[in-house]
């Protein structure tokens, strides 16, 4: 009876109201998910009140980490540089599913019905698709670019992929300079479309946010490839050579720090705007002819390139040398004026603004100081700062109803 | 002791883990709330596996009850037509606070930093801003259109709101002719424009999914009334008279069985996709110029017009007398042949098509045949049908994210 009366007392303690309602309970629509490159964890915040609601560990190797959300934004797809996806729950805070994709990955998307997991990888080349639910691993395409007459395979790195509104997933070959086109909702998965010779070196790619076009941009090329995914007939070059003479004179060309893989090109009003690869500038183009608007000069070098909802404004980071200022400074373009109207000091390594979903506050990772700092976006100061373990990449949890993303 | 072991059992009961995991744990980014009218109540779907997750009544009178989100999905705010505001808790399952905003309201709105909801009155004529946490109201504004000597004031139904980027709430004064705009930054919500004669009674209004434009719907004038919210200088004319010689030859005009406050105009590829009010077209303007395209002529007097994600279709529910065919069928549009590809017939009193996050499914509510269908929009087959009584406006939680909806 002693033991019952004790095994009583342990129950009431585990089952105790107080513990139920300790656990906060939450809408999904509005999470921000921040990525502690180092320590391969996930830091999970609110972006209603800014308030921490927990974190999630041992993810791996996530040096260049991203993540898609499931459609109800309750898992995030977490892709490790190591090839490990990993299924995070973002209620329960915790990892329900891992898996091995391939030995290095750089890019994961989820197919259009939340299904499939897409996972682009640099080794073994190719792309792998996996279960959502499971994780299982339900077709590998290698992305094979040449074969010999003895039957060896040379496999290309691919980059992408990006989800199209007609359940299509494309992605580029790297060494391949193509663009393969897979559907989703045919059994097999297959390759439906291969454009090959799009230009030198795919490196980075963008949706455009109704879901209709896809561009590609190519590390050696004075173009970039244009895809219509409702004709998918041609991966048509538009030329960037207008930019060249801007080069050359302001002798702009700088060292590149790391190449892009973001997807993250902004469109607002009518126009692209792009980071110019290896310089100090972001062009703009007319979306209707693919004319170069402006050249707008900016702190460094640009890496994230986001329009904040409403597309008002287009805020940009910036890559330098370390201890530079071009590191510290997050550039704000007016969409009206097309011009720098406010440069914020946000910190060594300042990177990634994410906005919330109705862009009244901003979220900036300031890796070399080990804090993630919230901006309100009309007033340009700082609202809070958390710690975090350097932090990289941030993503918000709306993503999960948006095409390419 | 045999007391105190009769309380453990019932404390194993109460805390038994199988009970615990009953309760279905779900993320809320894509949510399908629909209004059962006549019961008072919503039904509330997974819309990826197509499951009913649960019901909430007791919302009052919910003819023409709209709703908008809590940034986060958890919460849906209902407005009832007796003006009466229910917080529903989408998890929860149940009315977290009630308050009554108006003795008779049409619409409802969230601020763009999720804090305040604004509700639109016919009586008395106004506006209702009350707080998103505990419904409390913090300010009404009289729609005042006319004040008389002896103090006497005369004042207008007014129809929306709508929130934009910049955290304003923009209204129509039916009565009034005019457009008022309410600043959700300032302290006291002031009317910072008031548009007078924008035409004749505005009564229907939408804004772009940029977020950038306001477009209202006039019942008696020959124009459209468009706004641009980035300069909030003047409600411009958009010339509707090119669609008149087409009414007269067509002798179209036919009986207008409710006026539409719908904010459920469709933009895509460019262009919008407008109900022509009481005839039975779709009319299709070029959003660069607002020249006519085409006029689409489809089953019935259509209702809403609701883009598909991926702007590839747009689809229209009918208005028609009691029993006919017109009440019966959903057109699907091309917007690529801008001609209806495919109609549906959808059962007696089709209406309502609101498509998941990624436009692969959509919920349609069937009125008279007390049900909802959920149809596969790539093969246009019936997917699933539940049964709901007198269902009527549907909302997909992902609006949470966007301006205006």
């Amino acid at each position: 009876m002693k033991q019952l009366l004790s095994a009583f007392f342990i129950l009431l303690l585990a089952a105790s109201p107080s513990q139920a309602t300790d656990k906060k309970v939450y809408g999904t629509a509005s999470l921000m998910v921040v990525v502690e490159r180092e320590k391969g964890s996930v830091a999970v915040f609110d972006s209603i009140e800014h308030e921490l609601l927990g974190r999630v560990e041992g993810l791996g190797n996530l040096r260049h980490a991203t993540m898609v959300f499931s459609r109800d934004a309750r898992y995030a797809f977490v892709i490790a540089r190591d090839g490990v996806v990993s299924k995070v729950d973002l209620l329960g805070m915790e990892v329900e599913a891992r898996a091995k994709a391939a030995e290095n990955s750089i890019g994961i998307a989820i197919s259009r019905d939340n299904k499939y997991i897409m996972v682009c990888n640099y080794e073994p080349g190719g792309v792998t698709i996996l279960d959502s639910g499971t994780l299982k691993i339900v077709k590998e395409i290698p992305a094979v670019m040449k074969e010999f007459p003895d039957g060896t395979k040379l496999r290309s790195r691919t980059v992408g992929p990006l989800d199209t509104p007609d359940n299509l997933m494309i992605f580029g070959l790297m060494e391949g300079n193509a663009v393969w086109v897979v559907d989703m909702k045919q059994e097999g998965f297959p390759v439906i479309k291969k454009f090959e010779e799009v230009g030198d070196t795919p490196y980075d790619q963008f949706i455009t946010p109704d879901g209709r076009y896809y561009l590609v941009g190519l590390l050696n090329s004075d173009w970039m490839g244009l895809l219509d995914t409702w004709k998918l007939d041609a991966v048509k070059k538009i030329d960037v050579r207008e930019r060249r003479p801007a080069i050359k004179t302001g002798n702009e060309k700088v060292s590149v720090y790391h190449i892009p893989h973001l997807e993250s090109w902004g469109v607002a009003n009518g126009l692209a705007f792009v980071p110019a690869f290896g310089e100090k500038r972001i062009i703009v183009y007319d979306m209707d002819n693919w004319s170069v608007v402006k050249s707008i000069p900016v702190a460094g070098t640009p890496l994230f390139v986001v329009v904040r909802p409403g597309g008002r404004e287009v805020w940009v980071d910036n890559v330098g040398a370390p201890g530079s200022a071009e590191e510290r400074t997050v550039d704000v373009i007016s969409v009206e004026t097309l011009s720098v109207k406010k440069s914020i000091d946000a910190g060594k390594g300042a990177l990634d603004p994410q906005f919330t979903p109705k862009g009244e506050a901003v979220y900036i990772s300031v890796r070399e100081e080990d804090k993630v700092a919230v901006y309100d976006t009309d007033t340009y100061k700082l609202l809070k700062e958390f710690p975090a373990h350097k932090p990289s990449g941030i993503f918000s949890s709306d993503r999960a109803s948006k095409f390419g993303l």
